[in-house]
C-alpha cells in the first residue's frame, strides 16, 4: 500500500489519525428505488420509530453523526405525468423536530440537520439549534444550505428563487447573525443565586444589535450558551461563494466527490482558504459522500447493486432524464437514446448524449446510469471498500466520509457487520466515543466564549 | 351544591361530563419568584430532563395535555436597571424542539406549543406540527398567537410590531393556509405498492395553490396526513378579532379568567359564535387558566402562597409596576404608592392608584398584589379548590382548566396528591386515558379528510 509512506501519512488532518464517519439518514436510503426493496419499510420516512431504530444502530456503531438533508417542498414539477406518484420523496418528517426527538433517546451520536438560509429567519434557526444542543447535551449541528429549487420559492410567497450571488450574500449574513445570537451569553452568565435574587450576571450578557443589509436583529437569544459553545456548522459549498462560506464558518464539509483526484483538489482548495479567516486546517473536516455496496464477495456486492437498479421504475427512470433530455415516453425503453435535449441545459444534455452514443446505451441503461451516478459509490468486499476509503484518507482527499446508504436500515447494518470491523482492524476508527459532545468526538477544540 | 340542579347539569359541554385538564409548563412555574423557591431547580428552564420528568408526572396523572406558552425574544426592555438580571425568563428551550423530544419519551399526553403567526411562515409551521403529530402518534397541538411585544419585532428585522387588526388578518389567512397544507393528502393517499412501483394515489393529492393577501403558498405539504387528521388548534382570543379566530378554527381555548361571572359571559359569547362557522358547541373546549395553592389545611395553603410572595425581589417587584407607574426606585418600598403614572396606559394606572388608595397599600404590597393578580388563583384545601372548579364547570363557565402552577415540579405533584383524587372521587376526571391521540382524549370527534 504505497500511500502509507511517511509523506502521505502527514497529509492526514484529523488530530488522532482516525476517520470520521457520518450517516445520511434521509428517507429510506439514497437509491431512488430504495422503497421498493423487499427489506425496506416503505412507510419509514414518516415513522419516527424507524428513524429512532436506525439512529440507535448508528450510535451502537459509534458513528460520529447522523445527518438529515432537507428540502422545503415537493420538488418535482419538472417530471412527466405519473412519475411523481412513483417517487418516495413526497412525505417525510421535518428534520429539526425529528432531530430533537432522536436526541432525547440517544446519548452520544452527533445530530445534524439541514436548514435553508433563504427561507428562514436567523432568530428561529439560532434558537432551535441551540435548543437541540441543550436537549442532546451538546450534539447538534446545522447543515447550512441556500436551497435551489423553484418549488421551494413557491411555498414561501415568492415567485422566483433568489439568484446564486444574492442567496450566498444572504447566507453569509445569516450565519453571522446566528453566531452573534449564539454568543449572546457568556459561558457562566447564569448564576441563579437564590439568596441574592440575581439570576444572571449583567456583564455577561452581550446584546448583538446586528444591523446589516439583509437582517436587523437585536437579540439577545433567549437561551443560555449551549453545551458545545455553539452548535457545529456543516456546509457543502461547491462553487466560489459556497466555498468561501464553508471556509469562513464550517466545522464540517459534506461534499460531493467523483474521483479521488477531484476530491483532493477540492480538499486542498478549501483547506487553503482557511488561513485568511484566521483558521487552521484541523478546524475544518472534509467528508465526501459515498454510497457503499458491500458483500462477502464482489459478486454478492454486485448483486445488491443490480437488485436495486432493476427496481427502478421506468417512469421514474425517465423522470430523471426529463429535465435534461425532455419527455422520452414515446420512445422504446430498450431502444437507443434519441438525439434530443433541453436547450436550457444544453451542455449537460450533450454530455449525456455523447455518453449514450459512445457506449451504445438504451434509454433503460441510460437512466440506470444516471440514477446511480450522482454520488461516488463503491461496490465490493469490505477489504475493497476500506482500501479505497483509506487511500482517500491517507492521500489527504478526505478527513472522513458521509455514508449515503443505498437503503436503510441495511446500510447501517452493513457498516456494523463489514466496514467498521475492517476499519478498526487497521486502527482507523474508534471503538468507543471519546466525548459526549459532537465537537469532542470530531476532535475539534472546545469552544470558549470569545473564540 | 345548588349548581347540581338538572338545568345546571345541562350546561356542561364536554361529551362525557369529565373535566379536561392541561398543565402549563413554561419556565419553572408561573409565579415570578418561582426560581428562588428552595425546592425549584433554578436551571430547569434549559434542562431537558427537568421538563421530561415533569411531563412524565403529568402523564402519570393522566392530564389531557402539557402546554408551552412562548415569546420570541427577551421581552423586557421597559424595566428599571438591574431588574432584568433578576428575572428567570431570559433563557429557555425552544418549544417545538422541546415538544418533539418530550413526545419521543411519552405515549399518551397531549403536546401543545405556541407559535406566532406574525413571525413565521405557514409552510414551516404546518410542517413542524405535522411532524410532531407523526412523531407522537397523534398528540400535537398548536397554540396560535399573534405576539405582542416590540422586542419580538426587533428580532425579525422589523422596526415596529404589526397593529392589532393587521396581525389578526394575517393570523386568519395563516391558519387557513396551514389547514390547507395539512389537507394536502387524503388519509389513505400513500399506498406504497412495491410491486407496481406506485407510491401514492395521484387522485388523493390536493395541491393547495393558495393565493391570498398575505401569502402565496403552492404546496403540497411534504408530509402525509397526520394521525389526528390535523393537529389540535389552541387559541386565546380576548378582543373581537381574537374571538373570531378562535370561533372559526380553535379546538381548545386557553383563556384568562378573573371571576366566574366574567368567564361565563366569555364562554357563552365564544360558543355562540361557532354556529356561523358551521360548528357546534362541543367542538370547542374552553379552559381558563388557574393557579392553585393547595394544602392539607387552608393555613398550609396560605403559607405556600405567602412564601412565594415574600421571595419576590423588590427590584423585580418594581419592574412590574414600571410600565404602568414608572420608576419608583426613589420612593420608600414600605411607604405609600405615589400618585404617578404612565400617560400611555392612563386608565390602567388610574385603576391601580385607586386600588392603592382604597386599601392604603405600600409599594411592596402593591407589587405583590399585581404579581399574583394576573391569573385566576385559588388558595385552599383540595376540597375548597375542587368545589370551585366544579362550580365553574357545572355553571357552564369552563369545559376544563389550564393549570398554571406557581412552581414546578411541585405544581404537578400537588395535582396528583391533592386535586385529582378529589376530582376523581366526584367522577369528574379520568382514571385512564380513553385514547392515544389528543383529539381522542379531549373527546373531540375523529377528523376525516374533507371535514
Ligand atoms: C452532501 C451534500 C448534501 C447537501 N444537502 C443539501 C440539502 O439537504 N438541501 C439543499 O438544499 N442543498 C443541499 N446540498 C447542496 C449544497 O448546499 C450546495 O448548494 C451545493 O453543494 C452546491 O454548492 P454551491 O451552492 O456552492 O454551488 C448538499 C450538497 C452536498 C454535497
Ligand atoms: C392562557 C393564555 C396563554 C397565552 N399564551 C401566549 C403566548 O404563549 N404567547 C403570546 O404571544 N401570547 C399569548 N397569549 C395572548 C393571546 O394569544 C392573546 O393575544 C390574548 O389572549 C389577547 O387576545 P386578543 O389578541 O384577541 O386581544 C396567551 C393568552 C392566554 C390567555
Amino acid at each position: 500500500m504505497i500511500w502509507k509512506f511517511r509523506s502521505e501519512f502527514e497529509k492526514m488532518t484529523t488530530t488522532d489519525g482516525k476517520i470520521r464517519i457520518g450517516l445520511s439518514m434521509r428517507y429510506l436510503g439514497y437509491h431512488m428505488a430504495a422503497w421498493r426493496h423487499p427489506d425496506v419499510p416503505a412507510a419509514g420516512a414518516i415513522d419516527f420509530n424507524y428513524f429512532l431504530r436506525t439512529a440507535k444502530k448508528a450510535e451502537e456503531a459509534k458513528l460520529d453523526m447522523i445527518f438529515f438533508a432537507d428540502g422545503i417542498g415537493v420538488r418535482a414539477n419538472d417530471t412527466p405525468k405519473g412519475s411523481l406518484a412513483r417517487d418516495a420523496k413526497n412525505a417525510e418528517l421535518e428534520p429539526l423536530t425529528l432531530l430533537a426527538a432522536i436526541g432525547a433517546c440517544t446519548s452520544h451520536i452527533g445530530l445534524v440537520a439541514t436548514a435553508s438560509t433563504t427561507y428562514n429567519e436567523p432568530f428561529h434557526i439560532a434558537r432551535k439549534y441551540a435548543s437541540i444542543d441543550h436537549i442532546s447535551g451538546g450534539r447538534a449541528g446545522w447543515n447550512v444550505v441556500t436551497s435551489w429549487s423553484q418549488q421551494e420559492a413557491w411555498n414561501f410567497s415568492r415567485d422566483e428563487h433568489l439568484g446564486y450571488e444574492e442567496r450566498y450574500e444572504r447566507a453569509d449574513e445569516f450565519v453571522e447573525v446566528v453566531r452573534k445570537l449564539w454568543d449572546s451569553w457568556e459561558d457562566d452568565a447564569f448564576i441563579r443565586d437564590k439568596a441574592s435574587g440575581v439570576f444572571y450576571d449583567e456583564t455577561m450578557l452581550h446584546v448583538p444589535n446586528h444591523k446589516g443589509k439583509h437582517f436587523k436583529v437585536r437579540g439577545p437569544l433567549n437561551s443560555a450558551r449551549t453545551p458545545q459553545g455553539r452548535p457545529i456548522i456543516v456546509q457543502a459549498g461547491a462553487a466560489e461563494a459556497g466555498r468561501e462560506l464553508a471556509a469562513r464558518y464550517a466545522d464540517v464539509v459534506y461534499s460531493n466527490a467523483g474521483s479521488m483526484e477531484g476530491a483532493k483538489v477540492y480538499y486542498d482548495d478549501l483547506k487553503g482558504r482557511l488561513a485568511k479567516y484566521g483558521r487552521t486546517p484541523d478546524q475544518l473536516l472534509i467528508m465526501p459522500g459515498v454510497t457503499l455496496y458491500v458483500g462477502k464477495t464482489r459478486g454478492e456486492a454486485q448483486d445488491k447493486f443490480d437488485q436495486l437498479q432493476n427496481l427502478i421504475d421506468p417512469l421514474s427512470g425517465m423522470a430523471i432524464l426529463y429535465g435534461v433530455l425532455g419527455d422520452l415516453s414515446e420512445y422504446d425503453l430498450d431502444g437507443p437514446v434519441p438525439d434530443v435535449g433541453n436547450q436550457r441545459v444544453r451542455s449537460i444534455a450533450e454530455n449525456l448524449l455523447a455518453l449514450a452514443h459512445r457506449e451504445n446505451l438504451t434509454i433503460r441503461q441510460m437512466y440506470k446510469r444516471v440514477a446511480s451516478g450522482n454520488n461516488w459509490q463503491i461496490v465490493g468486499t469490505a477489504q475493497d471498500i476500506v482500501d479505497e476509503l483509506e487511500r482517500w484518507f491517507r492521500a489527504g482527499a478526505a478527513d472522513g466520509f458521509n455514508i449515503c446508504p443505498a437503503t436503510l436500515p441495511q446500510g447501517v447494518d452493513d457498516l456494523t457487520q463489514y466496514i467498521l470491523p475492517e476499519l478498526r482492524k487497521r486502527g482507523l476508527f474508534r471503538t468507543e466515543y471519546e466525548a459526549s459532545t459532537l465537537r469532542g468526538n470530531l476532535g475539534l477544540q472546545p469552544l470558549h466564549f470569545g473564540d
